[in-house]
């Protein structure tokens, strides 16, 4: 088989005539297909539905050290709901706060606490004139936003199938006292699916960071959020990590239960060392009332432990793993070989993350939305939205039908063909 | 009938013998009261009860608009929530964003945001030297923690039946540009329970603030927070007489169902001009992924209307009204006419503020600990927690129950007596 590079013009240009064609008639169906946001399908949520029917007017409201979950107070969260969060994220009851829905609210605020405050007793960032974040790309374009809504200098860090480029990040963090936090995915890696190896994890808990109010934002959004049941990456588990290597104030951890109950309905949840959440607590005084502790009760009384946490994501795998075998199988039969294109094969979390020819990302999204599919915006992946090569696409398959995906599929497929046949034309 | 000033030595000295034996007595009895906090009763929290069955496995998770409850989206709330809250404030929807579980963190976000970023296009108040926000006082301790938490100097504006000060205000306001804002709770206020009359209403809204960034911090908390049916105070509606008065970017409206359905498990809102929320939907869009809106629907399905919050609010106000009737029965037969004590008769919220004679409120304060009964600490309902008299109580008749709150008020007025005494002996 030809690379699309070993082709000539000629033949590049009768492929473009078919291509076209069928692209042409694909618009004309004018499909509105949706693979912009990581969001779980409708099916997906029916099967939490059961959560619904655990609390009613007839339920005991006490959490089990008595408090009347109804009524103020609690700022903290539930001692059950630490208890199954923490064992979601294999660390200790005593290193968690239970909060609200939104586990980025935990990282605007924490973000923000730091900006007007200072991190445990440092000088507030905002009386800085430079404070610095690396930001492992291609990743989460919310966490790019919370750094840049204030103000912060994002420096990009590649990745690899193994995490961030760790040298790099030492040579900053070690070196740089403006350099203050770290995005992390760590654990199918938005939008790669790549998870950190051991050695990895080991050198961010070893980091002797130049900067004392230099923290890593572990976004651990995915920690049990496998495709499969016998295939799955493992994390190491970064608090006693840190703890081991004498820095145990080093991260701020974060995860919800979005993509486990109901997105935007779960409970979040932020998990650091006794000093680093006397810190947030200290805010969250001033800040709030406490959470909801009704919704943390339902969640607690539903999933019980972290096996029932598991079961659940099994039921929500079942439906998520035929999208995403979908289209990893279209991708290698039309895509294989071409030198067009290269992508990722997750066993866990909710995207594949596509490299095109560089220059050509930009355009490929532009060509699907010609063709009546909306994909998350070119760039989006990166710093300031800025990809330098335009290369990077995210996929993310777990919204649409299965039959909405293979359409879907089908005319990304034919985008990527069309967009590096003109891109390979004008070079050769 | 004497007053305890116009007493002898003798008389005032043969009382304290008698009382402090009664103290004695009580305080071996080792009561644990707490009069501390406006936290609902739980019976009061059982009357809402049904809340938790309007949604099960089986429901519509339907919004009207289409949007799947469920998911992701919808950063400002569901139209029918918007709809429901707008109707309790007697305002529009479209001036109203529905979030969360609490109003104090929308306040705290609100002030974060214009310490950070400036409000709608103004220097950020983290770059300016002076910011003064105005406390009507004595008031709610909590709104004084926020601004004290960003080093937002609070000047004291003394409260009357009508409200804040109004000539002090407009004062301060149209003289002063580093004056950014004033803490308001205009319905039964927190902890005299008065209402703005309609008069310090239209002052507000026809303010000519000297900062173009300055806002009224409106916490509307208690807007429906009635103890009886027949007798209610009622508040002008400040956004619509801020847009006649051609100011309509001057408030920011909050309020909550905290004490109409859960406390700390209702949702919350904030009310303003669109360009207001415009600014705050700004902020919103990086910090949230959005609010709980099953827990939207589930107040939207069961409230319905104005009419079904009001009928909540008859059920709660029918278990609170006998404590509140009981305390100020018991104060007016014990205290009325000895000259130590003065206090506040509301027709709703949660409060009733106690004035003692100058120089005691501290010691009550420490007494009641001493026989047995938590209150609200003494000076925290000024800025600071100093009350520069060292006069004000606040009394929380909600939580306890009636036999509690017999017994309370019964140790209260003992202790406010006995102060007084020891008070007055010092002087003569």
């Amino acid at each position: 088989m030809k690379t699309f590079q070993e082709m000539s013009r000629q033949e590049l240009e009768e492929m473009r005539g078919e291509l076209t064609a069928r692209f042409e008639e694909i618009k004309a169906e004018g499909l509105k297909l949706d693979m912009s946001r990581g969001k779980p399908a409708p099916e997906q949520l029916d099967t939490a539905m059961p959560l619904l029917n655990v609390l009613n007017a007839e339920s005991d409201m006490q959490a089990e050290n008595g408090t009347d979950c109804r009524n103020y107070g609690l700022m903290d969260g539930l001692p059950e709901a630490k208890r199954l969060i923490a064992e979601m994220l294999e660390t200790k009851p005593e290193n968690v706060i239970v909060d609200g829905n939104a586990s980025l609210s935990l990282m605007f605020d924490t973000v923000s606490h730091s900006v007007t405050h200072g991190v445990c007793g440092s000088t507030p960032w905002c009386k800085l004139d430079h404070v610095k974040f690396l930001c492992p790309a291609p990743g989460y374009d919310r966490h790019f936003r919370v750094t840049e809504y204030f103000g912060i200098e994002m420096i990009t860090i590649p990745m690899t199938e193994d995490g961030p480029d760790m040298d790099l990040v030492e040579k900053y963090v070690q070196e740089d006292e403006s350099v203050k936090g770290i995005w992390c995915v760590p654990k199918y890696s938005n939008p790669q699916g790549y998870t950190y190896s051991d050695e990895t994890v080991r050198r961010f808990a070893n980091l002797k960071p130049a900067a004392r109010d230099f923290r890593i934002y572990w976004d651990n959004a995915y920690c049990i959020h496998d495709l499969y049941e016998d295939k799955q990456d493992t994390l190491l588990e970064i608090l006693a990590e840190c703890e081991k290597a004498g820095n145990p104030d080093l991260v701020f951890e974060f995860a919800s239960t979005s993509k486990i109950s109901f997105a935007g309905a779960g409970v979040s949840a932020v998990a650091s060392s006794p000093k680093n959440l006397e810190w947030f607590k200290k805010a969250m005084t001033v800040q709030t009332i406490g959470p909801d502790k009704i919704n943390q009760l339902r969640h607690v009384r539903y999933y019980k432990d972290r096996a029932g946490l598991k079961a659940q994501m099994m039921k929500n795998s079942a439906l998520i793993r035929p999208k995403f075998e979908l289209v990893l199988e279209m991708l290698k039969e039309e895509l294989e070989g071409l030198g067009i294109g290269r992508w990722t094969n997750p066993l866990g979390g909710y995207f594949i993350s596509f490299d095109a020819v560089e220059g050509c990302a930009k355009a490929i999204v532009a060509k699907c939305k010609e063709g009546g599919m909306v994909l998350t915006g070119a760039g989006a992946t990166y710093p300031y939205g800025v990809d330098p090569k335009d290369s990077n696409i995210r996929i993310a398959p777990s919204y649409p039908s299965l039959a909405e995906m293979k359409e879907a599929t089908k005319l990304f497929i034919l985008c990527v063909k069309l967009v590096s046949i003109d891109k390979i034309l004008e070079q050769i």
